[in-house]
């Protein structure tokens, strides 16, 4: 990261990542490298939900200090995520899989800008319409994934509140699966009877042995949850001393998995597998592949958002 | 029902389901006939939380009317459910399955009692140990079941937030099993993103894909849950014509019969199913497992909640 106070010129453009519940933006040099970065809690909700907010308000309140003092030149801004939403600043309708990086980048939106300093181009999300599914952002990071590995054939996870599986080969996105796995552990965690079962200790052998329950016997989903509470209360010993996050995050996690292995097990070939995001997260996601004998690489997930909107300003600045 | 008024004398014991969140009481004569009923929204949960609450205070309040006017006789009072939960009134330790009728009754606690005109037996929930589960009133509900069809030998389900599904056969309750279905339901459809693809729409048919889909695809729950969102943004209109609370219903609900199949299927014989309940949710559970070619005969809830306290009196009356 360098320091935005000894630039005297401008970036060369803005990258944005703008998220339900925050956004994100990066000044960047025509190299790709990073300048400056800046960040904010205003995400669509926020704007949606506020009347004295506008897109480009929130967006020129963190990036005017990196914009030129006149209006000489416009800066060209690229921004992916909930700002193509409906309920977003301007609709940018899906594309569809099997879709390349190219015609993601050509389906981007361009809200009309008071401010005579940017320009502003909205990248489209991306759909599926048989097993009907949506992303919007993800497509980005998988757009950068695939610039940094254009010969990767296989699987990219993107964990998460709704988790995303994308099957990538041959430069493009051939489809995808989202799973509602982040959202359903934090309800269970959080605001089910669960909750009560729920404390600071962890065990990996726990979590792995219900990743692997979760497959054996998927159709035992919504019982095994319950005993997560019930262990405590029958005097079962070995049953009590098990961590209650533990078995609820590889229930959940592992029913996923357990579905994606499937879906491994169909592809003709051997398929890679990699992981977006060295967290905590991607641990675990990680560890629950491993039960099942599937190895994964972790890919750092800022990098590769940053990456694919590089990748979509090469087109939009040559279009 | 016969009012009280017309009545001289006070019942012969009075009937108590104490619940999470609400209590109803019954008068009853000594031929099992209900001469009059009460009920409050003064369940455990709101005793627990307000010190000015106590359960003794709360069941005089509720059957004050029927008792005799001085202390010459003290009417027996039978309780199930949470007030022998350990954040209960007193707790009434869990029996072990497998559990006869009687061995339940002999289970019961007495609290000590100020009031000279009522004598309190609480009655125990019911554990499992391998498997853990527990229950606590559904028991009672079980053992009025089984008063009223003796020869029963097959599954019985009680539906509700959580799902109960317990194997009866001659004359005592050998295990159980539950499901947090109506508790994840209810967490999906009011507060996940879900909640926005809710309204008042149903269509049968589509419930019953939707059941089917549940058992041919079990790892994919948390994947189908998510399609209930997609499909009214892909422009996918058969998808999007779908009511999105017959599906996520089917999903939750066909996660559950698809398990439970499975039960049924490595059972040695042929086993009957009950359904307790008469209401719209037992509507839904017959087809779902209508759907798998499975018929279950339906029964009132609290006829057969009245039936198992009053077979507990009898057994406690004469001990």
């Amino acid at each position: 990261m360098h320091s935005p106070s000894s630039q005297s010129a401008h970036p060369a453009w803005i990258a944005v990542d703008w998220g339900t519940s925050n956004v994100r933006a990066w000044a960047m040099d025509d190299g790709s490298s990073i300048l400056d970065q800046a960040s904010s809690p205003l995400g669509m909700n926020a704007i949606a939900a506020d009347d004295a907010l506008s897109f480009e308000g929130v967006l020129i309140g963190l990036i005017d200090r990196w914009l030129p003092r006149d209006a000489t030149v416009r800066v060209q801004v690229v921004i992916c995520g909930m700002a193509g939403a409906k309920q977003g600043w301007l609709e940018a309708p899906y594309c569809s899989v099997p879709v390349r990086p190219d015609e993601l980048a050509s389906g981007a939106v361009r809200p009309d800008i008071s401010d005579p300093r940017i320009d502003v181009a909205i990248l489209p999300g991306l759909k599926q319409v048989d097993d009907p599914d949506v992303m919007r952002g993800e497509e980005t990071q998988l757009v950068g994934f695939m610039a940094a590995h254009p010969a990767f054939d296989g699987w990219v996870c993107l964990p998460g509140t709704h988790s995303k599986w994308a099957r990538v080969s041959g430069g493009a996105i051939r489809g995808f699966k989202t799973y509602m796995t982040g959202e359903v552990f934090a309800l269970l965690s959080k605001q089910s009877i669960l909750r009560h079962s729920m404390d600071d200790r962890w065990d990996d052998a726990v979590f792995e042995q219900a990743v692997r329950e979760a497959a054996s016997a998927p159709t035992g989903f919504l019982h095994r949850l319950f005993t997560v509470r019930a262990s405590g209360l029958v005097g079962n010993a070995d049953a009590a001393s098990q961590p209650g996050a533990s078995v609820l995050s590889g229930a959940v996690i592992g029913s996923e998995i357990a579905d994606v292995v499937r879906d491994l097990g169909r592809d003709s070939q051997i398929a890679q597998i990699a992981l977006i995001g060295d967290g905590k997260l991607a641990g675990l996601y990680r560890k629950a592949l491993a039960a099942h004998g599937f190895d994964a690489d972790a890919v750092d997930g800022e990098a590769i958002t940053i990456a694919g909107l590089a990748s979509a300003y090469r087109v939009i600045n040559i279009s």
